[in-house]
């Protein structure tokens, strides 16, 4: 089998994640990382020994990494040559501009959410719609939250028709050792509706949805809580039994010590995963509740790593390793060990 | 005209705002308030020279407050034996005990959501059922977050007609200078439905009501997302302008600096009001939006002070000062200074 | 007698306790208030009904303030053509772009910690070196935690003799209500040394000063833990003495409720002070130890207001309206109502 | 070569790293750990497929275990008939409780700070007094705070002689998960001196030592600032040095994006340490200050790993596998990854 060429662009929050994740799929072959600076990231990069060669995103700064001792194997450009398709997740703005060394390139890419929609063809979805970016050039994945949130609105769509939803987002403001976008003792309202909303419709047009996002200071996870009108009636069992059986959620109990955000990110450190992290999104079996016909639960989002299973099922469609949502996504989490 | 004579049991958070909200009416008299420590608020009100009389609600204990410098005009039952009625703040639980003693002393009541519903004949809201009230005995007040949600349930219900109501509660887990209740970088999830729905249920009983309350590390307001169905089909623009002429409900703007929780508390304190409080609730004008037929907004609930004008209801209504739902809380707006 | 004519640049946080400290000496008048922008803070003085005549410091955006429906008595330089000195707490930087019009217009000013130590003749504390002060043109304030610190040093050092500050500063990262600078779960080193240190020796050169500073996610006061070498042997209960009786300083004790940053400011809130505001610092009592001869303790710092009262005795010395430390200091505490 | 045969009572925060850090020493065989109930730990560990095996603390109480389907392989008393030893994590007080087992069974013990002094016949740090531990049965190990504290005061007392410590403890108040210790927008201080100078006085009775400890909310990192008075002359380069070389301490800079007691976890989930656990302590370069001839600088202690490695030294004292200081440490910082 020949493996499918990947390499990385943006060695940040979400850049090193993909990149394991994508190590760990035995039909493709992680060829690099590239960056710019010498961050606490690629610090640590080099102190595991550089499981993964590093490109300078950036020529003419190839010193900031060297200056600091880093190894370095070429330009981003010279990465570019080596793959068959580009995983960016450069700084929002970035990556449009890299695109147009993809597209010189004759590269696949995969955008994420902090790039204009504009930037691709194809607004991807693992499970919502993985059949539009067969064979796709560019495409971008949603958002954390969004990418969580559409697994369970996805997952009830397909079984009960789903209508509309509105929803509340309490966001956490930034993640683990981000000094740059704090909060301190204030909830912080968003512009109503959320683009999470905007973009849920954009997947999923026949769905009418809105929603308001209130920002927390706090650094494990957001919650969103949906409020979901059915088109054929739903009881919380038939809800709990769809979501224990999606291999990229988890349903969980208060009752069971899961008291919020901060107990699912203790869990993945318990479990031994690689920085704590956690692909599934999880559900409260505690919170859900009929609203009238309406159903209403609350959702954590590990926003860290929750888009990386979706961002390999986009490699998969572009490459057209898989043809259909089911063999892609169940590709996808096998290699990454989730539930089949 | 005679004054109805005012006693306070618990002069803490809620207890020394409503002496202070008390102290404003000009048909009202304040003869004392009753504790029986010597709290930071105790210590404070001996500090300012004492402008209420204190009185040990614990006489056994009385030389807690004595040993402390703290002079003390009488015991509880002194206090209950020179009022008309008794507003109880005390802690949870013990507004139960002290009914005991308004009972023998035949004096009437008003409770706060810290008791259970069966301490009062009366679960009461100012603005929702003022009528049940008049000449009751025992009231209890709905709690601080039921209260706010309740002026905005009740406005468009009386304009609309409510059918349902599906909301997240964003609660704020401590008060400014509490150090018991802290939470640390986490979001902590109820069981679901909240007591605010089902507390909405009981005052209003021909409403549906559910919701979701998510605990967050804040300690500057409550953000409620109500989704509202309607009988009648309601605007943004309409509840903009019911909400505008609300005495008890300020529409704020993100536009004009109002960001979140901590902006209200940040303006009342600019505004010069005692303690930073302030009584209304606030409405996010940009958070209003339309999910199909139904409406969704954001408000903000100044935890500490926004169950005083309701308390202030009761007396009216438990005493038959006034009549009406509109003259009751009319004229607690105007001894206030809020809105007419 | 005539009163000194005062008026305040920006209308911020320093600045509306500014206008607000001024208003209150019998022996002063505020003159009016200028500010660019109608901020929540201009906001609120519009609903309190202008308490203060308000002047754009920015004439060509005048409009900003009046579009909001702002009444505007005129531009910064007409205030300033009213006023023997200026208060200016404009944001860093703006306030030596002002200095121009000051001297222009013949007029002294008093500027605050966010300016250079250039824009000054003199660095000042009303404590430490009044003094220096006296008939200056052009002085600067020490910063909020400088300010604090050197109260309880300069005592320390006029009775015992101080040789030696190193201090750790606990630093509050924002202000309640800002939503700029926040910090989300994490504590923030500063490069050593903190410019406190710095500060200080600049104020009291015969000190070696020095420190290291952390920011921490809360809003509600500073603290910092000096560790001070006297020339003569001091104790606790010296130590204790003389803060006691300091008209600036405040001993609390662990003991009486007062357990950290935040039972200050709710104590002050249930004083009735306007926007829960101390003038004071406050020392724990229960944190004073001895290290050898050394002595070590706990300050409390109210970051939004300690300033306010040596701005004030920086008037007083500018205006030659007291000669002395002690009688300048004692009429700003009289009639700020501090105790004598 | 026979292995001692090592127990963990209690499988919290810090047993589970005891069992992992035991598990990685070749000369050590980890029998197994022995807790009560289905924690979010058992939980996890259950789900990673019993890498441990389990044994009930509690025999009463084995049915909660069972019930959640949690394979039990025996009692503790049975665990404890395995080993040659038990290190005791269990929450503080069981500790002196189980002892009475342990003494029965003829069994050495390790406990952990939570435990009073008496439990043990030394209080003992694994580079401070290993010796005083060579054959003994019962010890205590020294708290995070002080463990880590003592890793660099031992390193400068060695060297230069340390005569005083007087510290400044900035304490992250829970761990990540922790929703019963919480504390929100409040800095909390505790009585002085701090209970991590009593101790280290204890350990190292020569020096004079006391502290202020604030309480944060946070939960990556205590952050100490010790002032540290010495016999011979120490400069900023000295410390530098003498940290590098130690095994158990990382000097690192803010220039390099160390901004603070999060910057060290998230490095430590990007290095891929299990848990995004670090075992060093960390001292910032740009932290390090002269006072006079003292000498001042900022420590990181990461509260759940800390205590690890100082555990094992522990076990191979009391054993007598090495019978000096610095064999003993070698051979737990060799197995446990850390730099020889």
């Amino acid at each position: 089998m020949t493996k499918i060429k990947v390499g990385v662009a943006g060695y940040g929050v979400i850049g090193q994640r993909l990149a394991d994740g994508v190590a760990l799929q035995e039909d493709m072959e992680l060829i690099g990382v590239a960056d710019v600076a010498p961050t606490l990231s690629i610090q640590a990069l080099f102190e595991k020994g550089m499981p993964y060669d590093l490109y300078t995103a950036d020529p003419g700064k190839k010193h900031l990494l060297t200056d600091a001792g880093i190894p370095v194997s070429g330009t981003l450009e010279e990465l570019i040559g080596k793959v068959d398709i580009m995983l960016d997740s450069s700084p929002g703005g970035i990556g449009a501009k890299n695109k147009e060394i993809y597209v010189k390139n004759n590269v696949k890419a995969v955008f994420q959410g902090g790039e204009k929609n504009e930037v691709a063809d194809i607004f991807f979805h693992g499970y919502a719609n993985y059949e539009k970016g067969i064979g796709a050039d560019y495409l971008k994945l949603t958002s954390c939250n969004t990418t969580g949130l559409i697994r369970t609105i996805d997952a009830i769509d397909r079984e009960f028709g789903v209508e509309k939803v509105a929803m509340t987002i309490i966001r956490r403001v930034a993640d683990p050792g981000d000094y740059h976008r704090g909060l301190t003792n204030a909830l912080m309202v968003d512009k109503a509706p959320s683009h999470q909303a905007v973009d849920l419709m954009t997947i999923m047009p026949h769905i009418n949805a809105t929603g308001i996002l209130v920002h927390t200071p706090v650094t494990h996870g957001h919650i969103i809580t949906p409020i979901v009108s059915t088109k054929n009636k739903i009881s919380k069992d038939d809800l709990l039994e769809m979501f224990r059986k999606h291999p990229r959620i988890r349903v969980v109990k208060l009752a069971d010590g899961f008291l919020g955000n901060a107990s699912l990110f203790k869990y993945a450190r318990d479990l031994g995963n690689p920085r704590g992290d956690m692909y599934e999104v999880a559900v409260w079996e505690e919170s859900i509740v009929k609203s009238g016909d309406d159903i209403m639960f609350a959702i954590n989002i590990p926003q860290e790593s929750v888009v990386i299973p979706e961002s390999i099922d986009a490699i998969r469609a572009a490459m057209k390793m898989q043809m259909t949502r089911e063999e892609g996504t169940e590709a996808t989490n096998r290699y990454l060990g989730m539930k089949a």
